[in-house]
């Protein structure tokens, strides 16, 4: 079955062609505007260079999920150009994590500055031996973006690193709580170096069902999205309590997912209460991503907020893959409108380096050398960062990306209306272009769309998880709608 | 007391001015040879510059580790310059991880070239989204200083997230081996959501008394050095074993030191046997650092790797710190000549990436995603380590570093005949530039010796730990002597 749309996706080959050998990445320094890509396929996927050179790489390097080899000098913006030459229009983004756009021209003048080559050249011991353009580089970059309420930032290099520096921050803090003025005793600077209580405490983070916060051991035992994270890797007894599951359409279905909530705020409540040991904090992502695209409501989140204040213990808003933009605010979390700020955020992924914000005082730790380690981050990916920030800023990409996203949801929201089978309990609504829908078997629709050229993700059992950069634009709409409306009639046929 | 050298010290400070301005970093790029500096002192130390610098730095960032603020466009080769303008000759080298110099020029023409540019702007999930440069980049660089039989090599980011890598590594190789060619049962599919035996396993690491191996959740529950480091943190209940108190100087303790090393391997065969779940492997360091750098024969590691091998236990040889030539030989377990190649070695520190490599095939898990993260790594900064990897062998770095440390060695030596009271247990024979001596007080030598234009590190209780660069020459071993002879007699005089 020919489908509509689908001519319009391949005719640009020979246009492509030209385009991309002047996509080179010396040569794009250079030019404001770059002239736009488009989808286009030239071999099966994955093509025969993928192939040999995924075997060829294994022999070195584990390359069993390696799903696409890209040349990234001929990628540009929303376009992803992999060594077979097909152009892919990106929605996936490298795992949600390019914010503005390979070869970005901004990024580009990052990377070849000075400062750049010293960062790279000289790496400190941040924590010791700093550089003196080390708080200015957090002044004009990271702290411009501080959640409201967050004073201080400690910069890490993963998003697994960033939320076990949380946990640290809230283990120290809820045992400063409990110790008071006290100094270590004896016992506990004994017991401490043998991993013995009371020096090393029986402590827990409580997480959610199908949350994702990291594979580090800690991280691990905080994720439980998938038992191929987890197996055989040893964990700390900590309790998951259930996050909402919302039922869609929200309108339809206001009072049973309020009911829903509800009972999952008096589960969290009964499981602090009763869990063997303190439980010290909550992580929690704003849209549980890796286990499906989860959502709740703010009044889910400010709920969450008032048991822990309740208790004093730490609220940690894991915001590595929500944060920067993509969900139409900056923070996810300022969809919420809380009392006060959350005592800890995390973020990596589109901020291109990693760490946490943090709002109250005790989260820094009584002792100098307690959150501390030979880096402490990498200053050549914080001025990366500030160039992502600066571009954010400066093309007001997060409100362009809540109107984008608008835009998007309602195509999205008539394509289901006209293939219910295929888009099932869309979500993201006001939410940016974080929209999500279940399907029938997203592996096939992913393959689909990859040979019509749109590299798309999917998380959950079956969910399609639409991860754009922030300048997606109204033109990409068009050819995303277009290629999953043919996906949809190819499946169709097949099936 | 006027000390005899400490003029020499003093009197580049004009000279150095005005090489000083043309140190930019802009400059150095086509310079093949810089002037080399000198330790010159302009204020005290800490200067008033890095006082205010901290104390502003502070209200964003936790500054209280701070020691200098530094202006690393000034900074060259083994020479350090402060903001109050201060240089020091540094030995410390942002504890031990600048490998061949500030300003390095070929690291210079490395973070200048089109590929870093292009590393740093379009940041893959390499383990999905491979650049077709990934393969190249490990085949031209670490891979050519892979261990001998290291076949294979996993990247990421922190001397931590590589011993924790290499641990997971280990306890997935060890259940595959318990559970032989079955799949996983439901039971522990179940189990291992709720981070519940059997899916997620009771299985331990064993590390060393005085270990330092990372700050994560279980490279610290490895980590036994300092309780700073580990108190109010939750750790996994793993078991320690003492690591060899030789005595020194070795030749007069022959027989007393190959006792004590005995009764450690006795030791460790007893702890694991008893342990309360199965040690699923080793992690050691060549020298541990951290904890006061101790050392052991090879024939205390060769039995090392015979209890691993007898029980089919993982050996996990963590070089994050010894790795990359200090030791005089590119790995520091080259100077044990195993039987056969470690099955795991760590690096991170001088390397300016991390990861761990491998020999048993068995150690890559037997399915894809089970050893996987967004990033996975940094090609930036694996660009920046074949940089690192192409200075050591054009320049034979590895073998100057071995012949540099037999002289420093000796000198030392000499001077501890004079002034035993401050240079004890003297070691590091014949390991390079890896030398350190215990001191009555270290934090007081190492304040005398800043102020003399030395930047020095301590470790472990009173242990004064040289790392200088591979770059480290004669005329600096004078410079290190002098200093220290000035200082001890200072010591003498305030005393």
């Amino acid at each position: 079955m020919k489908a509509p749309g689908h001519k319009s996706i391949q005719h640009h080959s020979l246009w492509l062609n030209s385009v991309l050998d002047t996509c080179l990445v010396d040569k794009i320094e250079n030019r404001d505007v770059m002239p736009e890509l488009a989808p286009s396929m030239r071999t099966a996927v994955p093509g025969p260079l993928t192939n040999s050179t995924k075997e060829e790489l294994d022999t070195v390097f584990d390359a069993r999920t390696v799903q696409m080899v890209i040349d990234y000098d001929r990628s540009f913006g929303n376009y992803l150009v992999d060594v077979d030459g097909n152009t892919y229009l990106d929605v996936y983004a490298q795992i949600a994590s390019i914010p503005v756009g390979y070869n970005n021209p901004t990024l580009v003048k990052a990377a070849q500055s000075p400062a750049m080559v010293s960062a790279l050249v000289n790496r400190p011991a941040i924590g010791n031996f700093p550089s003196h353009h080390w708080l200015n580089l957090l002044r004009q970059g990271l702290m411009r973006v501080a959640p409201k309420g967050c004073t201080q930032v400690v910069t890490a290099q993963s998003g697994s690193e960033a939320n076990e520096l949380a946990f640290k921050a809230a283990f120290m803090a809820y045992r400063r709580q409990q110790r008071g003025s006290a100094t270590w005793s004896e016992h506990e600077l004994e017991s401490v170096m043998k991993n013995q209580s009371p020096g090393t405490p029986d402590l827990a983070i409580l997480s959610f069902k199908n949350s994702f916060h990291g594979r580090g051991f800690a991280s691990l035992s905080a994720t439980r999205s998938k038992s191929v994270h987890k197996m055989d890797i040893p964990a700390f007894k900590w309790p998951q309590a259930t996050f909402p599951q919302l039922k869609y359409p929200l309108e339809e279905y206001e009072q049973e997912n309020q009911h829903e909530e509800d009972r999952c705020l008096q589960e969290i409540e009964h499981i602090i209460d009763s869990w063997h040991c303190p439980v010290a904090g909550i992580i929690v992502e704003p849209i549980q991503s890796e286990g499906g695209d989860n959502h709740a409501s703010a009044q889910f989140f400010q709920g969450l907020q008032v048991i822990t204040k309740a208790r004093a213990i730490y609220l940690i808003v894991d915001e590595v893959q929500t944060g920067f933009g993509a969900t139409g605010k900056f923070w996810a979390h300022e969809h919420w409108e809380l009392a006060s700020a959350p005592d800890i955020v995390t973020f990596s992924k589109k901020a291109q380096t990693a760490g946490y914000f943090f709002s109250d005082r005790n989260l820094r730790p009584d002792k100098a050398y307690r959150q501390f380690n030979t880096w402490m981050g990498d200053a050549a990916r914080v001025i990366m960062s500030n160039a992502v920030i600066d571009e954010i800023l400066t093309k007001n990409l997060v409100t362009e990306t809540a109107r984008i996203g608008d835009i998007l949801y309602e195509r999205i929201a008539d394509l289901a209306n006209r293939y219910p089978k295929y888009i099932k309990n869309l979500r993201g609504k006001g939410e940016g272009t974080y929209i999500a829908f279940d399907t029938v078997d997203s592996s096939s629709l992913l393959k689909e769309m990859r040979t019509l050229g749109i590299n798309i993700g999917s998380c959950g059992i079956s969910t399609i998880r639409l991860r754009p950069m922030l300048i997606f634009e109204e033109a990409h709409i068009r050819l995303l709608l277009e290629a999953l409306e043919t996906a949809f009639l190819k499946l169709d046929g097949s099936a």
